[in-house]
């Protein structure tokens, strides 16, 4: 049956993200494709613990409907989770707990985006959050960056040229896709041009804690004095993605709103898991479990950079994540790596292409690898694969 | 700060259901206000033995990403369910997991409707469903319902009246707020109508099993032989609802492009609640257990039908629901039930009063009685305080 959708639904048939991490997902493929983070450090003991606590006690509440807003008790957890580690205060008037860091992207485009209205973003850019701004109608703008993130002249000058911008989404700490760090000067000023534009940041900081090597810089939300920045993070990273858990801090009035917005998406998000997390961050040390996954995911960095310098080409270049889960690849001479991507599903090896990451024109040769959820010898024998096949496609 | 929202966000300030229900939360108020199931009957212990498996066996894939369709060994589960209680038989590929039933609205809301588009409602209806609905641009148009349901003759003139409508939206069993079931030669009408218009149906199916007199009718999607009908039920009130976990089955083309939708809207629903239900499902009778509910609502309802026809005044006429969780009153002589609420605050009970349900023209002395979260004392208590209320409005 052919359907008559509204405009909001993508037209094009491709899923070509859909189909790549689906090839990627063959058993005898080592894939760098997807974003996931390594299973076997999740705390399942101390969150089994945790469950079974509030099963006891909290049994009844945590089956039953609670308010949109949110968990009181996790939001607290929260907001000294933020100021421990964030250095921001956040009231828990100022927390909306969402259903993970794609649902506070959607609210947030839905209540600020009209059709034609601009969005800017980083240029590459995590390619789901684009899905999510075109569903709204919006036009999306690149903004140049480079290894210390989205470039602050570029960013006003686009300010200049789209006065019917709403929203700038950046990604500071190891941004998806390229790795790449925001300093603390660009993000004073991002705070600064954001009030001078009246214009709305939203700051997506899902690895921010996951640093192995360099200095935490404090998010643009700390340098935020009028309430421009929506600050927004989840438990995908640093426990677990399964239950579908973030948060959103801003404004009071915006707040209240992004509630009712939510309420009319999915009433609250999952209760059970929002008790078993503020029972699990009580009763246990969750920066030190970060410290854990942050060191793992360190040593296999450093090793797939070595491999990376080793094994491929000449005059390859990288990002140098600090931390996160990502590092950006770019080969001379105008590869397309969509058909590299499948030169190395002959070689058993996946990653995500660079194209689907760019809001307008596309960089060619570039691409994404994901560390984080692959063993050391699956590195050295992945990025072995890889090499040869960049090989054979730099030779034709 | 004062936000430039876009057009979707309600311009009203006034949440008038968010004031009715904080009111009603007041502990020394009886409330027949909200919707919520009856937690007592929550079955925790299975619960907690299913959620320590899950952990046991699954910790490491229920806490980790899944696919945007959901859990497959749900899915299966949920097929199951469908065929022994709903004589249909979808494969996996016809169901998608939703976060719940407001979820399911929303997307299927988001994929239908452009601004302008016509939905056709029951006159009253789901208030949240309305709200839905306005925020991506629909003109809502109520269509006329009696004891038996929606008027197929008035529905058939409404889709004459508009031929932009784009879906049809339907709670049949034991409606909210009515409490009124469609007889099954309408919903054959309905399924008809929908192909002869080329509309699609959303049939809303949350109290379906909660029946407790009378005889099940098969769903709307029982009468659907093109595709027209979109079947959505959730385990909010059969198991519990914090968990937020629902389903819906259509078409799988029609499924293939609410899964993208879904994708931008919370990746997917929390996995370790989809473990826990299936896990619950294959170990427990979920049936014998929707039957514990049902019985013990259907005391609650006889009470309280009891309690009303003995103590509201002569003309006060009420819903005589077969299942589901709500009553829907009138009461003669135009009485504004928003001065009712307030009247009724003063003598420590609530309800919904029927305004915030009417898509267009709001019939005057109408409002909801939920007798599902609410013991037999209270029922029997919270009446007469009603009653008292009541006679001192009309007598005034």
């Amino acid at each position: 049956m052919k359907f008559d959708f509204s405009s909001r639904v993508p037209q094009t048939k491709d899923d070509v993200v859909g189909e790549i991490l689906k090839v990627a997902g063959d058993p005898k493929i080592i894939s760098f494709a997807g974003g996931l983070p390594a299973p076997e450090l999740f705390p399942v003991k101390e969150l089994k613990k945790a469950a079974a606590r509030v099963f006891k006690r909290n049994g009844r509440d945590a089956l039953q409907y609670t308010g949109s807003i949110g968990n009181p008790e996790l939001r607290k957890m929260i907001a000294k989770h933020m100021n421990k580690n964030k250095h921001i205060n956040p009231d828990i008037e100022n927390i909306c707990v969402t259903t993970g860091s794609e649902q506070t992207i959607d609210l947030t485009a839905k209540m600020l985006i009209d059709r034609g209205d601009v969005v800017l973003v980083e240029k590459p850019t995590y390619l789901c959050a684009l899905d999510v701004f075109k569903s709204y109608g919006a036009k999306v703008v690149g903004v140049e960056m480079d290894e210390d993130g989205m470039k602050m002249d570029d960013l006003e000058e686009k300010l200049k040229q789209h006065p019917n911008t709403k929203l700038i989404y950046t990604i500071p700490n190891f941004q998806n896709p390229t790795g790449r760090t925001m300093t603390e000067d660009r993000r004073r000023s991002l705070a600064d041009l954001a009030a001078k534009y009246h214009v709305m940041v939203l700051e997506d900081d899902p690895y921010g804690e996951i640093r192995f090597s360099g200095t935490p810089v404090p998010p643009v939300k700390y340098y935020d004095k009028d309430g421009y920045v929506i600050y927004m993070n989840t438990f995908s990273k640093i426990l677990a993605p399964g239950m579908r858990l973030g948060w959103v801090i801003a404004d009071k009035d915006f707040i209240k709103t992004f509630v009712v917005m939510k309420q009319s998406a999915d009433l609250h998000s999952d209760n059970l898991s929002q008790y078993i997390v503020a029972e699990y961050m009580k009763k246990n040390d969750l920066d030190a479990h970060v410290k854990t996954i942050s060191d793992e995911y360190g040593k296999r960095a450093s090793l797939m950079l070595k491999e990376i310098d080793e094994q491929f080409p000449e005059g390859v270049r990288h990002s140098n994540p600090e931390g996160g889960m990502f590092v950006w690849v770019e080969i001379p001479g105008n590869v397309n790596t969509m058909d590299l991507f499948y030169k190395c599903v002959e070689h058993n090896v996946a990653f995500v292409p660079g194209e689907p990451f760019y809001p307008d024109e596309v960089v060619p040769g570039t691409f994404r690898l994901n560390y984080s959820n692959m063993k050391d010898d699956q590195i050295h024998e992945g990025i072995k694969r890889m090499a040869d096949a960049i090989s054979e496609m730099m030779n034709k």
